[in-house]
């Protein structure tokens, strides 16, 4: 069975709680399998949560720095949730610039975030 | 790497969010996740939203029942959300009662009715 992370639908978001290290595969599957069902359910914000992440690669940092701006350009407000101090140092050190991306300490958070901003 | 069922947590409600079919390691191991993520998190209750699956066999179904006593046991309410025609025979013919157990149509509304119930 391939690997893939669900996307649940809560009202007009998405959420999406990534709980293991991603291989390369499935974090290609879900930058598709996102865009998808953005396109389909039309959300109007995503949450990532990466709480229980403490390590990425290199490619992993670029795949979400790309799905993050890609689901901006499909209209969508986006939220991460969770960045741990070693995910954090990574991104900025490869250059992934997180603009227009809100970011909050957890999902609960993020969520309220993301909510005040939809409605504001 | 190993297949597992990513559970949220959102306040006080997990929510589980099973969108392929399982296969049977991944539904024991899924047992074993929600039981230990319920006990870390003193989680009040739970939505298991199934509206993606649209088969169950004998033995995901035999799970699935489990683990809803199992949770109801550990004291929480629990909501499935979203069973298919196909799914709510399969539990019925193998005799698989969902007593104490509220369903719903999909997500939002299982999160509305377990909110409101755990208010209540």
């Amino acid at each position: 069975m391939k690997t893939r992370i669900p996307i649940l639908k809560l009202n007009e978001v998405l959420i999406v709680s990534i709980q293991w290290e991603l291989d390369d595969q499935t974090a290609i599957q879900f930058q598709e399998d996102l865009l998808n069902k953005m396109h389909e359910t039309s959300a109007l914000g995503v949450v990532i949560d990466l709480t229980p992440i403490d390590f990425i690669d290199s490619f992993i940092a670029k795949v979400l720095g790309d799905v993050i701006n890609m689901t901006g350009l499909m209209g969508a407000k986006v939220v991460i949730t969770g960045i741990q101090p070693a995910v954090a140092i990574t991104l900025i050190e490869l250059g992934i610039r997180l603009n227009n991306v809100m970011t909050a300490l957890d999902l609960e958070n993020g969520l309220d975030k993301l909510t005040k901003e939809l409605e504001a």
